[in-house]
């Protein structure tokens, strides 16, 4: 009985176990597990989906000001004008400022560099959002103080925060980096030496 | 400024991170991983996706036959005239066959129940693919001698296995069970009581 199959296409639901298996995380066997449940659910909840992935990757870019990722020309936290414009936190990653914007700690702007510094992986300055910092801090309207220099305590990060350290503070800016310490609920016990060293520096009165 | 996200629609990162929560296994901070994963590798890599997504459970459905998925009237496996069609395995699901099909062990023919036999969640005969089987038995074209019961070890599978026995073993036809036992690469010490018991009362002569 010749039928479709015959034609000898790819088979779709192998399509879909191969794009599923190329995210991060995710092996051959959770991908077959995926595309089974998908299957499964049926077409409403594909769909969805469906839409959801081509929607975020067609509609969402870099806001003009802060490189967060948004669907318009700047993204709600720079549309927001309740916050304080004279300090920026600049982060790594669109993960990172949300992390930080969860914590609602933080009433002022931020700046997505999108990387660090890793000059073997040939990542240098011009590959990471910089030259938009300065353009940004350069702007008429611009009214910045501080740069809190919140790269992540690692040695990439740590480069970073000197480099942009050493770029930013002739330029007459306060320039702080965020506390590297115990973390809140951690244990001397299980803590590596660096962070015990790092507690201890950054100890206050209390 | 005025833009797109002025109106208040639903975020789109916030909505792919909701699609993605919802497939099994994925919390909200794997999906978060897995949607800024899918923004980082951008739009093709997205519309692959997108496609698989829909060209699965748009083209998918079930083999007439066996109720294996195919994408033809007919699956690649019933398609195939090289396989015994004196032997039929029945087992539960789809990822059951394929993996049954990965041994590289059988060559005769499948069939698909879709689940098994679970009276308390309302699941009895009619809600697998009994009739089908049996609708497939007295096909004028039909040549099984032998039915494998490849349902599950479990309490649900071996009950389904029993309901299968005593409807096909009087219609004349061998019917057998998979064997239980320990795994190749097992252990005593590691194995359940149920198990070992099985590999016991199954033991051959060698």
């Amino acid at each position: 009985m010749p039928g479709p199959a015959d034609e000898r296409r790819v088979d779709p639901i192998a399509r879909l176990i191969q794009a599923f298996s190329r995210l991060p995380g995710i092996g051959e066997k959770s991908a077959t597990r995926l595309a089974f449940f998908v299957l499964r659910q049926g077409s409403e909840y594909a769909r969805n989906l469906a839409e959801a992935l081509l929607e975020a990757t067609e509609r969402v870019g870099f806001c003009e000001r802060c490189m967060n990722l948004t669907d318009g020309s700047l993204c709600t936290l720079c549309l927001d004008a309740r916050r304080d414009g004279r300090t920026i936190c600049v982060v790594e990653t669109v993960q990172d400022l949300r992390a930080i914007q969860k914590s609602n700690e933080y009433r002022g702007q931020f700046h997505v560099l999108h990387g660090t510094l890793a000059p073997l992986e040939g990542i240098g300055p011009d590959e990471l959002k910089m030259k938009e910092l300065l353009t940004r801090l350069q702007a008429p309207d611009a009214e910045v103080e501080e740069l809190i220099i919140a790269t992540n305590p690692s040695v990439e990060g740590e480069a970073t925060a000197l480099y942009l350290k050493k770029m930013l503070a002739p330029m007459g800016y306060r320039v702080t980096r965020i506390a590297s310490g115990l973390p809140i609920g951690g244990d001397f016990e299980y803590a590596d030496p660096a962070t015990i060293s790092q507690a201890l520096a950054g100890r206050r009165e209390m």
